[in-house]
């Protein structure tokens, strides 16, 4: 049976397959069809009656263009291993540890003025007169050496083959050319790429809605020497928006030069997760807004072309953060993102700007994605992550997939799965009427970074270790929790304080790190700010390297507050203060037996008699809670993502807020489950997260309970009682749908 | 039987019970008698004609002199906790943390002058105008403070209760007058213990050795305000030598006035497991002079009065290690010292000086420790610990026991071990004759104290995390290997490099304390020079955090050598390096399955793919070896102990020393078996560490191999062969006795 209902989906088209596609298309209710990078639509699907989605990466569109003026790619600054001398002189090659087919050294004068080598074991800069570049060899000749020293060269490159051809190459072996992306920091690339652009817009009169992937700046993502695998990728990082005539205007505006270290940043390259210094925080601010005006150029043609425009928030965010000042004016009425979590779903649907949100849904139809187990199980999993976002904004207004839909006709039984996702989704919509559901009071998670990586994930694989306490988890896990989220960097709170309508600042991560804030924590304003504020009524939840900074005798700055210490071995011989857990709390109170927290030596220690230890492993404390004047502070020693801990989350952050008594309304007791209170839509949506059955206990807004049985990842809806009606019987049951 | 050779065996006489005692000394062949604090001999025992052995600590002998005199006792600095001001104003009882029967604050005007206010927050001192301290309530008071900053009050005190004396009370519930003990930093009170002494030795005529206990300061050991709980002890802390008169002869000496901030050290007091500050060693060498100046006195007078002088270890370290320069020169005939492990053993042992060495055995014979488990096999356990460091340096002279004898007699199986503990001790004197055996070679273990703290364990209980990758556990593995151990400070590397003698050199330690040796990594002259050596051929083992520093991109300064490096969330988008293990490598070949290595996620990377990963946890590598230039370096993430460790260590020293081959000679198969190669002597002891049957097969010093069989902790002797037969045929047995 197909659906009549054409509404809210936005399918792939596949060439050779369309009869196949448009029967999908009807059964599943799509309004929309796209291309991909490198597929073209045929007439069949284009007179089918439905939108059409033309993707467009116009930096690598014009090949002809791109050859003709290799020097007017993006550059970037590398670094070389760093090798220890033995003698008076060594010679390094910088690009031994890179992929030659990517990079190429930028030579050019202008380029060349920017080049640094470092001596790291001194941390000093060489003078260019004591190193020489041989163009030939590609080495670098350092001379006067200090014997076991290590010495890097900082060297700038011309990106020579698009990062997304390249990930196509290895990844999906495609042997196509290598395909290079131009960089509209040139104006002469800038004028052609805009005149280039005005030609497409008249070749496309089918087209409506122009979507433009890879906009100006490829995320960084580096190769090693053999091209196999990547040594480095940040999806957030803005190390591949470098040019002689960006920097030169950058210097022009900021009035000081950048140097290559402010790239390399002793070889962190700025990844994300570092606490960002002021001049790299400089070139992210120029780069916004060249970005800005560049995309406001060409969403400008669209619109007077008649035509929408949507941005893929995948290989490219540089000055395209949705929660950036400005990115509303950016033009784009649809932003379309894959979702691998409820973190993705909260940062599309928190951030500011009325464009259609639309998702680019996992499992990609892919072989290497359908085929590696059952895709409707894969897909049911991930889509009960993806409502848990939704439920808490409902405003995903679009949903779509990717890949070749010809590969779903071996799996029936997925195509049925979609056809219900499909109808779900679209319930969701109508039931919810995009009204925001109750949610408890509001939380601020503080960072280096604050609003601008609002909801940020790892969504690169690769990570060294999945399984150190990063803050991604932490948002996992709240991103599905009837709480309100601010994003507040230690800036904003350095200049405003915490703003009132805040009951819980949580502070997460690695200690070190931009989201737990480092060095932050060494400012006395944050932390005198932070102490006051909680004394003063408010509560603080701390995870992980909570406001861990090495300062005055104390690693977690806030320890005072927390009734605890991490130890590091300078105090060991300090006595343990005993530690025994408390058997009952609020906070443990449906707690999983046991408790699974990511890690059992949290080497945290109790420094304070009057703090409560709720998890312990032998002297390790795993979970603490403290009265510290009129505030309230839980510490946790690490919280992977489960849905027992995202119920912890949320009774640490109740306890610590002095809101024990929310649970009484808009709650169901099942961790399983989850529910949300529409209450202008008069309606309570009640959802079972895990695969198995499940009952729960309902409270509805007015605190009456109601028992729902619910099938495998089954949502009910339940109609609430009217407003009038609150003022009746206490206890009595609400009218259920 | 009674043992008709009295030799080499101290014991403890009990009042009452002179009849058990005399009949025990006979059976073990006792050759000393000895009281303990507060204990007399009755005139039975001293006439056994058996050496007696008379407890004197002379600072806290005359209670009456105290008494007259309490402002001549040692004084300290403590640190009020740390308290938030919430206003402009803060009130901070300084003593509210600590027990007042232990402290009094000296408000003496010389003394009030060093206390400190200061703003732990912004890491400042306040002006001495900003603060008040009212004697009477005991409060200091604080004005003009900053809303949300931590104060702290580091104040003078005066240690009114000694603190062995106030050990007694809290743990063996003692109940008689609180001790005090005076200073000899008072000229008053030095020339008062001097003719103290005179006269005690006059009274004293039958005493043969006079054992010093506590002989000027005691270690520091801090109780809580509840004087339960211990909240801080250092064996080797001098913190508690202060005093008026001793800071005004530093300044006069050194020309700089010490503050309280210089003991306080932000609250971590100097722990010996801080990277100790040049103040701070100024203190400790100024301390040494007169504590020296004060021992040679004394030991004098007892050498004219034709008396022996033995020194406890104990309770007493300061000015006093073994280590320390000039040492030997204070006059001791004896050295006591309570044999924890090994690493006592070696630190007794391989100590320049050529006075007796002397252990006070384990277990006391007091009811907590005999009867807490069969004492026999806590004694034998024990014994074959640290047999294991006799055999490596058999100078150990004498044994014996403390506590109540008579309580022996309930444990039948029990005396008639010690019987054979103490045969088989003085079989090993006997059969060695002091010889030191053969040894592969030297190692260097560097730390931030070097030489001073050699083979320094943890003695103390109430160590928060055992489980820390502590120093302690690796000198523990190394203790019974047959390697020569040198400790070498970071500065003894600036002054002279390494010496040349040197093979391997081990860094092992919690990253940031002085054992791993913290901020010294940060000095390019070390990182250079270790680098260099290693490049010419040297060996490195590391060990947790070795070299670990956080500068220039990098955590193991030395991680280029090792081809690892830590992950702190600074660089978790970096790709892994694939990390398997490797099958097959000399260091593991006898290796127990699985390894424990007390760690299971060390976040340790493979960075060098030419590095071999030995062992792993996933990605967590936890245990590497790299060639590096000329030379090898080994990573492990830790390492306690076990004897399998300990082999996995000797075996890693052997690899980075390129000294694979030793094993072919002086060695025994079996892992749980240690042998010992005495060629003077002409000799080979081969001893099982464990507690069951255990079959071996050793090498002698020609590589001639032979099979052991062992009872449980069974040491066997095994005649050499005649040095002639060297020449002989290859592979030929040794004559065995």
């Amino acid at each position: 049976m197909n659906n009549t209902n054409r509404d809210s989906i936005t399918l792939p088209s596949e060439l050779g397959r369309e009869k196949a596609v448009l029967s999908l298309a009807e059964k599943w209710g799509a309004d929309a069809f796209r291309d991909s990078d490198g597929t073209k639509l045929s007439d069949e699907i284009i007179n089918s009656g439905r939108d059409i989605y033309s993707t467009l990466c116009l930096v690598r569109a014009d090949q002809e263009w791109a050859r003709a003026h290799p020097e007017q790619t993006a550059c970037k600054f590398l670094m070389s291993r760093s090798l220890a001398a033995r003698g008076e002189t060594l010679e390094v090659e910088p690009m031994s540890t890179y992929w030659s087919d990517c990079y190429v050294p930028d030579t050019r004068k202008e380029s060349f003025a920017y080049w640094e080598v470092m001596d790291r074991t001194e941390a000093s800069l060489l003078s260019p007169a004591a190193w020489n570049y041989d163009a030939k060899s590609g080495t670098v000749t350092i001379s006067g050496t200090k014997k076991g020293h290590l010495y890097t060269v900082s060297f700038m490159v011309r990106l020579i083959w698009d990062i997304t051809s390249r990930h196509n190459y290895i990844t999906n072996n495609w042997t196509g050319e290598h395909i290079m992306a131009v960089d509209p920091s040139y104006p002469e690339t800038y004028k052609h790429l805009m005149s280039y652009f005005d030609k497409w817009l008249e070749e496309h009169p089918r087209t409506s809605v122009v979507r433009f992937t890879t906009l100006a700046y490829h995320m960084p993502s580096d190769c090693d020497q053999d091209g196999k695998k990547g040594v480095y990728a940040d999806s957030y990082g803005y190390t591949d928006t470098v040019s002689p005539p960006a920097l030169a205007a950058f210097e022009e505006e900021f009035g000081y030069r950048l140097r290559a270290e402010d790239f390399i940043d002793q070889g962190y390259n700025n990844i994300v997760d570092r606490v960002p210094a002021k001049r790299y925080r400089d070139w992210m601010a120029f780069t916004q807004k060249r970005v800005e005006r560049y995309a406001r150029d060409l969403t400008g043609k669209a619109h007077a072309a008649g035509k929408r425009t949507a941005f893929y928030h995948g290989d490219h965010w540089i000055g395209m953060e949705p929660y950036k000042p400005g990115f509303k004016d950016a033009g784009f009425d649809i932003v379309i993102a894959v979702p691998h979590s409820e973190v993705t779903i909260r940062r599309l649907t928190d951030g500011p700007g009325n464009y259609v949100r639309e998702l680019r849904m996992r499992p990609y139809f892919f072989p290497n994605e359908l085929g590696v187990m059952d895709p409707a199980k894969n897909s049911q999993q991930i889509w009960a992550k993806l409502r848990r976002g939704i439920l808490r904004n409902p405003i995903i207004d679009r949903i779509g997939w990717g890949g070749y839909l010809s590969l779903a006709l071996e799996y029936p039984h997925f195509i049925e799965h979609i056809t219900g996702l499909c109808d779900e989704f679209r319930l969701i919509k109508a039931k919810t009427q995009r009204e925001k559901p109750v949610s408890y009071f509001k939380a601020a998670v503080i960072s280096a970074w604050g609003k601008l990586r609002s909801w940020t994930e790892w969504s690169i694989e690769g990570e060294k270790f999945g399984s150190t306490e990063n803050a991604t988890m932490t948002l996992e896990c709240l991103g599905g929790l009837p709480v309100d989220v601010e994003f507040l960097s230690f800036d904003d709170i350095k200049a405003g304080g915490i703003p009132e309508d805040v009951k819980v600042v949580i502070n997460s991560g690695d200690a070190g790190t931009a989201w737990s804030g480092g060095s932050y924590w060494q400012d006395s304003e944050i932390s005198a700010t932070l102490r006051e504020w909680i004394a003063g009524g408010g509560g603080f939840v701390g995870i992980g390297g909570a406001s861990a900074r090495e300062f005055q005798g104390r690693i977690f700055q806030l320890g005072d507050v927390m009734g605890i210490e991490k130890e590091t071995g300078n105090s060991n011989h300090c006595a343990r203060v005993p530690c025994s857990e408390t058997g009952e709390h609020f906070i443990k109170m449906d707690a999983a037996t046991p408790v699974k927290l990511g890690t059992e030596r949290s080497f945290v220690s109790l420094r304070d008699r009057t703090a409560k230890v709720l998890y312990a492993n032998e002297n390790h404390v795993l979970m603490s809670a403290s009265e510290y004047a009129g505030g309230r502070a839980v510490y946790i020693a690490g919280l992977p993502y489960t849905l027992q801990n995202a119920r912890l989350l949320l009774r640490a952050l109740l306890w610590a807020g002095r809101e024990e008594d929310a649970l009484k309304k808009c709650f169901s007791i099942n961790q399983l489950t989850d529910c949300a209170v529409y209450s202008n839509a008069g309606i309570m949506a009640v959802a079972n997260n895990a695969d198995s059955h499940q009952s729960t206990t309902v409270y509805d807004d007015c605190g009456n309970s109601h028992t729902v049985q619910l099938a495998p990842y089954e949502i009910k809806w339940l109609n609430l009682k009217k407003k009038a009606y609150k003022v009746g019987r206490k206890g009595a049951k609400s009218v259920v749908a």
